[in-house]
C-alpha cells in the first residue's frame, strides 16, 4: 500500500489526496507538521533530501517526491493522463506553469497570511506576491474561456495541480470575482466523482 | 521542422538546444530578446500566453512551452528518457526540483548579476538568493556522491535540466568549489556526444 507523508491543508499534498480519491487508490496518510520543522529531521530527509512535503512511499519501499511528479506516476495508464505524447507534454506544461508562475505567488501569499498570520516583517513580500498571482490567474482564465478543462473535454492531473491552490486563492488575498471562467471551472472540477474538500479530517 | 524561439544564454532555452544536438533533431532557432520585451508582443503571446521563452513550434503549427515539458516531449522514446513509469517520475521529480528549488535562486541571481549588472535596488534580493541556491546545490552534490548521473548510469533529460543553470552558477555568485561531486558530474555531462557550449553563436 502507498504511504503518503503530508498535510491536507498544503495544496501540494492535497493534490495527491484528490487523485487517490478519484482513482480509489488505497493509502495510509501520515500528517507532517512543517511549522514544527518535522520535514527537517534525519528520518524525513532520508525520504526527501530537499525536506519538503509531500513524499510518497511505494509498496516496495522506494520514495518519490515533488507533487506533480507523484501525480504523473499515479495517473499513468488512467483517464487522468492522456496517452499521446503531445497531450502528456501539455499536461506537464501546465504543471510546470503551476510550480513556477502560480504556486510561488498564490500559495506563498496564502502561507504568509493563513499560516503565519501576516506578520509585519513579511507584509511587503505578501503585497509583492499579488502581481504575479494575478498574472497567473489571467493566463488561466483566458485559457479556460475556450476549454472546459486544461486539456479540453477531459479532467486530467493538470486540473488537479491547478485546482489545489486556485480554489483557496482568496486565503492569499486574491479575489476571484474578476475571473468568471476560473469560477466555472472550479465548479465543474468539484463535480468530479470522488472529490473531497481540503480539510485535515478528510486525510 | 521544429522552430525554437529563445535565447541561448537563457538556461531554459539552452536545455532545448542541448537535447536537439544530442538527438540530432533538425530545427530553426529564432532569437528572442527578453530585455527588449519581445516576449510581450501580441504575436509572441499568441504562442505563449505566459510570455516566456522558450517556445517550440511543431511541424504542424502547434505550440509547446515550459522548457522541461518540451524536453519530455522531444525525449519520449529516446535513450534520454527511460520507459518505465518510476524512472520517468524520478526524471520529473528532479525537473520540478530544478524549477522550484534551483532555478528561482541560481538563475535569478545570475540574471540580476549578469543581465542587469547588479543594480543597487536589487542587491538585497541578489544576496537573499544565495541561501536557497546553496541549499539546492547541497541536495544535488549529496545525490551525485552516489550516482553518476541523476537517474544513475544513464544521461537523461534530468541532467540536461540541472546542467543548464548549474554550470553557470558562478555568474550568479555561487562558488562550486565546495561541491566536488557536482564538478565531477559537470565534466562527465560535457563529454556526452553532441555537447555544445552555451553561446549565442552556437544557436
Amino acid at each position: 500500500m502507498y504511504k503518503v507523508f503530508g498535510d491536507m491543508l498544503s495544496g501540494n499534498c492535497y493534490k495527491i489526496k484528490l487523485l487517490m480519491q478519484f482513482l480509489d487508490i488505497p493509502h495510509e496518510w501520515t500528517h507532517v507538521d512543517i511549522l514544527a520543522r518535522e520535514t527537517h529531521t534525519t528520518d524525513f530527509e532520508r525520504m526527501n533530501p530537499n525536506a519538503r512535503i509531500p513524499v510518497v512511499e511505494l509498496a516496495d519501499g522506494r520514495y518519490l517526491w515533488e507533487s506533480n511528479a507523484i501525480l504523473n506516476y499515479l495517473a499513468d495508464g488512467t483517464e487522468f493522463l492522456p496517452q499521446d505524447s503531445y497531450s502528456r507534454a501539455k499536461v506537464l506544461q501546465w504543471q510546470f506553469f503551476e510550480q513556477y508562475s502560480h504556486e510561488p505567488y498564490i500559495a506563498t501569499a496564502r502561507y504568509i497570511n493563513k499560516y503565519l498570520g501576516l506578520p509585519k516583517e513579511r507584509e511587503a513580500e505578501y503585497h509583492a506576491k499579488q502581481t504575479g498571482g494575478h498574472k497567473a490567474l489571467a493566463v488561466m482564465d483566458k485559457h479556460l474561456a475556450e476549454n472546459t478543462f486544461f486539456l479540453g473535454a477531459q479532467t486530467t492531473i493538470a486540473d488537479i495541480s491547478l485546482y489545489a491552490y486556485t480554489h483557496v486563492a482568496e486565503e492569499g488575498g486574491f479575489d476571484l470575482a474578476g475571473y468568471p471562467h476560473i469560477q466555472r471551472w472550479l465548479k465543474e472540477f468539484e463535480a468530479v466523482p470522488g472529490y473531497i474538500k481540503m480539510a485535515r479530517e478528510n486525510a
